[in-house]
């Protein structure tokens, strides 16, 4: 169905201050959800409902374990990941303004950040190069295994131009862990070849494949993107394994680079868009209608919602929310 | 066969004399040749047969186009894309000991710059993260595309651990060019799906597919990578394309990371040496003997040839490098 994209705000908005949430952080929450819901990317408000996202009661302030020029280290006190990577963009930001790079990296969380495009956007909106990993629990296996050590594991990338900035975002996983819950809540079979059992077969079960393995996208060209991903959101910023390796806490990178460093950056911008028109003017194959460049489509319904101030929504994602502010 | 891995290295730099390198080029162009062909990896001395890598008459010396304390921009006045990367990795490499950063660009090559993962392994025994993007031609097309466009686009990364670093490259196409190239000399098919021809049919005739265009591999997600890499190293190391946007030259981007910015650099070497042993530890599927980190099957083939001072290669290959030399 559709429903009017303020009112979903609204809802939103009292769902998060029911969850415990003060305006400050719901306010950022909702603008994290509300990137991927309008763009039609399943990061969006459903996280609300079923166990939803409540706000750990033993949040402590965020802090900076770590500070230089270009780089910080942020303790995310068990604060929600939207919360804590929102915070480190812009800190990334700020840094990249006045050195050239920022490089902010993040632990003591182990919640989802959402659609990490849009830190990335974020990034690319200011005029830097935006590049941004999330690291989660163990959910996926490495390429020749079945165990699952690393998380989905997504990266993302912003680009300025001189229009809209280029933004992409993907797991290294073949199919998001988030598709398979949903597959499983609706009683649905997952694709074929994305997950294993706990035995190591591969499986279609969407219960199975949770008690199982999501495996890489792309063979092992994928497990090797994964690997840096979990480098990045591990090691790199100083979670807390316990004595046995297991996590039991996320940790996120974002990275953001001034095109000035190397390039004079209108000209820099000019030369993107450049890229991107003469891409999207390419011969195409017999069946496609448009290239789209990444991030095209989410884009694109994006600006149909802000033309008609409406949004797709599922009935019963919304008669949920409706429920739980009644 | 088998042949001793220095009679390889005298003859590989005799053919380097030949082609018109003084001594100390050469030795650059013979480190990056020999890491690919003791590691297995296709881009190692087949490079010299055939046209072969002749020295532009027309180089000029390497020359910083722009200098900051993080960064550089390299002209690489038309000498080959190896020297000019190794040039510029070192470069990256002392911003990073200085400040914590390097990140360097070059343009102005129009050649290969031959396994990119010997520069993020370099990068990456001086205990820093090393990323590495190579541009080059247009050969493969855009998803939804078979207008080739793109370079092959392969980017690798160096991590450094408390043993050996972890160094993994690959294009984001889903067959090297090389490889099209070494079909069609030897006559045989390519395989499925990794090519176009001119008229945008799907091929396995390594003719048509250099006369067409590479996919890229991963579908959209790869694609969305392929993108990175060209905006990498073509419009932010400030290529020069001609009035119609073909490419000119090629573009390199090479970025050094001290892990100290965030985390204690021991610690996180000792963290990755610990995942490393997690996964090869992991359950493996019923077909697997040995689950490999990136990058293990090439050094497992160099140990052998250390160990044995033997290094195998294709007969018709080392004939072909004895004929040049004779």
């Amino acid at each position: 169905m559709q429903i009017r994209v303020d009112d979903l705000e609204r809802v939103t908005l009292e769902v998060l201050t029911q969850s415990g949430y003060p305006q400050e952080e719901a306010s950022v929450i909702l603008e994290v959800l509300m990137y991927a819901q309008l763009r039609g990317n399943n990061q969006g408000v459903v996280k609300l409902i079923g166990a939803g996202m409540p706000r750990d009661k033993a949040a402590q302030p965020i802090s900076i374990a770590k500070d230089t020029k270009l780089s910080a280290l942020v303790n995310g006190g068990k604060n929600t990941g939207m919360v804590v990577l929102s915070y480190a963009t812009d800190l990334a930001i700020e840094k990249a303004r006045e050195h050239g790079v920022g490089i902010v990296g993040t632990n003591s969380t182990n919640t989802s950040t959402g659609a990490i495009g849009y830190y990335a956007s974020r990034v690319a909106k200011q005029g830097y190069i935006g590049l941004v990993f999330a690291g989660s629990g163990e959910f996926m296996a490495m390429y020749g295994s079945y165990e699952p050590l690393f998380g989905t594991n997504p990266l993302a990338y912003g680009i300025p131009t001189s229009g809209k900035p280029i933004v992409f975002d993907m797991a290294t996983a073949a199919i998001a862990r988030f598709g398979i819950v949903e597959a499983k809540t609706a009683g649905r079979a997952i694709p074929e070849g994305v997950a294993y059992d706990a035995q190591g077969n591969l499986t279609t079960d969407a219960a199975a494949a949770l008690g199982g393995a999501i495996r890489v996208f792309g063979g092992y060209k994928g497990a090797a993107l994964a690997l840096l991903v979990e480098v990045l959101t591990h090691p790199l910023v100083a979670t807390s394994p316990d004595a046995n390796g297991r996590k039991t806490d996320w940790g996120n990178l974002v990275v953001a680079i001034d095109p000035e460093l190397l390039t004079d950056s209108d000209i820099f911008e000019q030369r993107v868009s450049g890229l991107v028109e003469r891409l999207k003017g390419a011969n195409k194959l017999a069946d496609v209608g448009e290239i789209l460049i990444p991030g095209e489509r989410g884009d694109k319904i994006l600006e149909q919602a802000e033309k008609t101030g409406l949004v797709d929504i599922d009935d019963s994602l919304w008669t949920a929310l409706q429920q739980i502010v009644k």
